[in-house]
């Protein structure tokens, strides 16, 4: 099998948008998705993009990906922060996940970060199992607080 | 009392280290601040700084802040991240929290971002029954992953 893990390009946005939404149908939220191409590629293609790929391309076909970007830690410093690393159902338990998540763990150390960060369901047993395996803590007793914009306006109409 | 919420400049920095360690010891991690004031000031004062501030003046001393920056989020597209939120111990219960939660909503809103996120440890009740009476959410199914670069570099050199 020929597996070819490179950077991603404007021409990739498509098949990536794909593998997001068929990771928020695995995350059992297939409604979740409101980005576009145009969004992905006006975004990740800016100055300064808000975001990096990197695409798992097997014999030609895109079968996976990982997206990231930089963050600020005040108690350690520069991270990166891992927002999705996805491979298509068809071609997982290959270790093609493995490759991706590696690739993105040395581009960070290249990138002389203090760490890595992601999120991850608790009934994932699998990729938590995984994630351990490779020297990463799970922080068990930290939620995740989302306010979205109409409920910003809502909220600041109200004061 | 005289508050004034305005951006964080380069001689604040060692008044919002002083604050992140608060909240350092507030979360029971208090030798979890690695980060000095020159690492505040060469990253959030460079070209395209990675975060920005908010500080809460009070009589002309600075007893809170507020420190924040972009996220990508592969559903909904641009977010700001909420790192920190802080009122000094002394002036807690003033509403001083509140006045610099709202400026970063009304922050959020005037960039056009779809939504404002952060975390808090799940033992805070105050803190989320107020964010929740504001309109967030919290997600209470999803672990925060995280790899320092010491641990990433054993798992690299181990493959």
């Amino acid at each position: 099998m020929d597996l070819i893990i490179r950077s991603g390009e404007r021409h990739d946005m498509s098949s990536v948008l794909k593998l997001i939404k068929e990771l928020a149908v695995f995350e059992k939220e297939p409604n979740a998705v409101k980005v576009t191409v145009d969004d992905l590629i006006e975004n990740g293609f800016k100055d300064n993009p808000s975001f990096f790929t990197f695409v798992a391309e097997l014999d030609g076909v895109i079968v996976g990906m990982s997206l990231f970007y930089k963050r600020f830690s005040t108690w350690v410093g520069s991270s990166i922060h891992l927002e999705d690393l996805i491979v298509t159902e068809k071609f997982r338990g290959k270790g093609i996940g493995k490759v991706l998540y590696d690739k993105v763990l040395e581009y960070a150390l290249q990138q002389g970060v203090q760490r890595v960060e992601w999120e991850v369901l608790d009934w994932n047993k699998p990729a938590i199992n995984f994630y351990k395996s490779t020297g990463a803590i799970m922080l068990e007793n930290w939620y995740i607080c989302q306010i979205n914009n109409e409920s910003i306006a809502k909220y600041l109409e109200k004061k």
